[in-house]
């Protein structure tokens, strides 16, 4: 990177161009769980999987939550563990996967205990959290910038998976519906603040570092699908094994 | 596990049951490298990935030391330390795993930059400095008995390259004729420690756990690997390219 600052629509931009070149809908796991070549046992690890991000989200944004220093900050960002976790039982994100999970036939109390994890998707998860507690404030709301290419991956995956698996229903897939609203409105706030507030070349370093680093989380955890699920299938020790 | 405590000397036995199912000399990356089938750029990749690994042990050490309360503790843990950092320019164990890195052809400067990690490797390195930090004292002792099983892959990992690979040579191995004596003599004190102070079946269970842990940081590393560097190779976004 050049000695002179981005404009702010130059930094929207590069890592806009960020998203084309890491996101993870261009991991070839995805593109086989869009496009209709998995199995339902390799779509339930993926939902088994999957579920600890969602579940560990509130958690992240808890971390940051604390570090907030005013309320306006605070209020917008507390909004995010709402949509998660909900106001009454059964709503939320979180229970919306698990209608997901539960479509496919997975037992809840198994996915919950988080028994049959890859240990590299929590590895990956866990670093998300960590992140956000120990890197600048700009940094960590930087990290949340992939919800701005997740609009495109949910139609994609909403329509590939209907057309393609006569398991997964409408129902199984009411956690995307809201996201098509929420993501957009999460990522307008975050790209405003890390727009005007990455002024230096430094600080628009570390908030395109912090973007690569969470495609780089989900990236790693499709790695880890696809090593472990797609044949040959090589499922580390007391990973989920498919009936 | 039983309501009643292991004895002593069963709970050794299920630790050590632990490295005959999951240590990750029985990993399919491990049994290629040892066994010739890897070109050198595989081997290089090992090598660049593994020397994170190497460089982040004196901090988990330290995270470690930090939290433990005695004198006799703190001398016998900062011993690790000493073996990693060594007490001259160019000792010591992360000295002598760059002489590997070299001998490999791979620039020390890209080496140390850690830039072309696999980003799974930073967060299984990374998950294992958090767990000592956050885990109880006995937990954390117990993550570092999978150097009871070490002198085995070593001898075998040494032999192997030896004789499978011409750009192999004594030199560029002599990270691991310390570790011979090194890793039997910190085991043995993690062993004495975890088998006196594991005697509640919760702490056994724990103990049972944190090995368990341990050996899932170093598969979900070889899981990476093999997934990005073995055929079909699929290097992640930024990860080292081999020339």
């Amino acid at each position: 990177m050049s000695q002179t600052p981005l404009s702010p629509e130059a930094l929207e931009a590069a890592l806009r161009q960020i998203g084309a070149e890491r996101y993870h809908n261009l991991h070839p796991f995805h593109r086989a769980l869009h496009g209709g070549q998995l199995n339902k046992a390799q779509v339930q690890a993926w939902a088994l999987n999957r579920y600890y991000y969602q579940a560990r989200i509130p958690a992240k944004d808890a971390v940051l939550l604390a570090r907030l220093p005013t309320t306006e900050l605070r209020r917008e960002w507390r909004r995010r563990i709402e949509d998660h976790d909900g106001s009454e039982p059964g709503t939320g994100g979180i229970a919306r996967w698990l209608r997901l999970t539960d479509g496919l036939g997975l037992d809840r109390d198994y996915v919950e205990s988080l028994e049959g994890l890859l240990p590299t998707t929590r590895f990956a998860v866990d670093a998300y959290v960590h992140f956000v507690g120990e890197k600048s404030i700009l940094e960590a709301i930087a990290s949340s910038l992939t919800e701005l290419f997740s609009p495109t991956i949910i139609s994609e995956r909403v329509s590939g998976m209907l057309r393609n698996y006569d398991f997964i229903t409408e129902e199984t897939l009411a956690y995307f519906t809201p996201r098509l609203t929420q993501a957009p409105r999460d990522s307008d706030f975050a790209l405003s603040y890390v727009k005007e507030h990455a002024r230096t070349v430094e600080q628009q370093e570390a908030v395109i570092d912090a973007l690569k680093f969470k495609c780089s989380v989900l990236w790693s955890m499709l790695d880890a699908l696809d090593y472990s699920y797609v044949a040959p299938g090589r499922i580390p020790p007391g990973a989920f094994q498919p009936s």
